[in-house]
């Protein structure tokens, strides 16, 4: 059954059947506006669009997929904010052809990864369009915690990351060759790992700065070093190139630190912590925060592949 | 300038530059989040998407007009919660030939529109895509009151209105058949004059339902009346056709009431407050909550013209 058919409503309460509610609901779905709590007094919120053809591709993604892809974007960044996420609302454009049963699974995608950090989908809205397109805001509770921001880095701070970084772009890269295989790669970028706790432990244990790795690890460092006027540089040696994504690496003939370094949409965290105490479980070291004001790796720059996305840029076509 | 050589980060400083903040704001655009108050500690919020072609054409609105239209329907949601209005968060979807200056009226359209109510763009997202959509999210604080539902409305409640019905749908019928005049209809249209402190007020003063009048007067007391399981009788005679409205029906050979009782778009508040109450400044009585079930006019079935828009039915390309 199409969109068209289901009907606007239609389309509505099948979709809203579908999802869950989390403790921080406190009205969800079915009025002009849901009502979610803010226990800290301050709310956290983040937008993200996703574009068909863009962000995602139908025959390499499910709708499922594409819904874990949607909310991790904007749960990370929330976590990286050092917030715990508590909502989702969600705009879906969908073209009047588009079977029903995909708008279904989108929102079985979306409700299960905001699962795993306890928050919901609370309300949205949904339209007819040319291209579809999969708008959603993410809010969080600070609980009491000072947000961290990408501000806040000095020279000396130990560089750490939480998560997993380069395996979504290889799992792109595979795809993009018209591949399928190695499962671990692909999955990676189908359906993004967050260590959505990292971001609030973080806060907790004095994070000087953080940022979530949507564009690209050196990119988006490279804008907390701008935001906080220091340089960062990471040790290559830092990084571990696991056995499937050496394999891929060579199969494909690209140098696999072109994923770990200018990858981005595993949605590590990112964040600079006072050098010489211990970190956060789940956050491992991987540079340090200078005063140069560049980003480099063993102390000169990285020009090996995309550093990161410009979305508007002519020939990106696809990206995080 | 094109957006695509603006390019993303040029663009997104450039948009930046030209939104104002507002109380509520404790961190504005630039990080991985916004930070809004939520004195309350709870938070309202609600989304809208609007996509070029279907709720908003270039050749009859400017960008401008687009920002306060996309900005009026999400803060009037919020509104009709009886929430104040904190902040806004904006995806901004574009062509990349889209001429820069179009997002930077944008962003003084949703801005000026967010400033009415002393709220602000805090956030957003913009990213290349074939058709020009803009999602909004809007957040509220409801300031220690009981938000008002769409169910809470009981048989002998009267109904009332704050703000315009009828103006939106005829500046839209104006525009579809070519003509740029009455500028008063054609504006109504461009521009929503929402009374946004209406909604709070109606809080306070124990309305028992209220929702924001978007799909059509009828329409929307119907979602009302089934979320209340009530009927709801409007008295045509409570409307006053206004000189511009009259002298276009006329023109154009269409009965007005279709626009006061069919359109949506002025995003008017509709409430039901228990009967022999004064009702706060603003708001004027329409009619009063039955028991039948229906949405009546005079105590007949309405049928004269379209009660409501569905954004997936074949041949709706262009409504609220």
């Amino acid at each position: 059954m199409s969109v068209a058919h289901a009907g606007e409503f239609g389309l509505i309460a099948r979709v809203t059947a579908r999802l869950g509610t989390g403790a921080d609901c406190l009205l969800g779905p079915g009025d002009d506006g849901a009502i979610v709590a803010a226990p800290d007094g301050r709310v956290v919120a983040s937008t993200d669009v996703l574009v068909d053809g863009r962000h995602f591709r139908r025959d390499w993604c499910g709708a499922e997929d594409v819904g874990h892809r949607a909310a991790a974007a904007n749960l990370a960044d929330i976590a990286a904010m050092g917030a715990r996420p508590t909502a989702l609302l969600v705009g879906l454009c969908a073209p009047p052809d588009l079977d029903a049963r995909w708008a279904e699974e989108l929102a079985d995608g979306l409700a299960a990864e905001a699962a795993k950090v306890g928050a919901a989908v609370v309300g949205g809205d949904m339209t007819a369009s040319p291209v579809l397109t999969v708008a959603v805001t993410a809010l969080g509770d600070l609980a009491g915690q000072e947000a961290v921001l990408r501000a806040g880095a000095r020279p000396g701070d130990v560089v750490a990351l939480a998560g997993r970084v380069g395996y979504a772009a290889a799992g792109y890269t595979v795809l993009s060759r018209g591949f399928r295989t190695p499962k671990l790669l692909v999955d990676a970028y189908r359906r993004p790992q967050v260590e959505y706790a990292a971001g609030p432990a973080a806060a907790r244990w004095g994070a000087t700065a953080m940022i979530d790795v949507s564009d690209g690890l050196l990119a988006d460092l490279g804008h907390v070093a701008r935001a906080s006027g220091v340089g960062v540089d990471l040790r290559r040696a830092a990084f571990t190139v696991s056995v499937q994504m050496r394999d891929a690496a060579a199969a494909l003939g690209v140098d696999p630190y072109t994923w770990i370094l200018g990858g981005g949409d595993d949605h590590a965290l990112a964040a600079t912590f006072p050098a010489g105490r211990p970190l956060p479980e789940g956050w491992w070291v991987v540079g340090a925060v200078t005063d140069t004001g560049e980003v480099t790796v063993d102390g000169r720059p990285y020009s090996d592949g995309p550093a990161g996305w410009d979305h508007f840029r002519p020939g990106s076509t696809l990206g995080p």
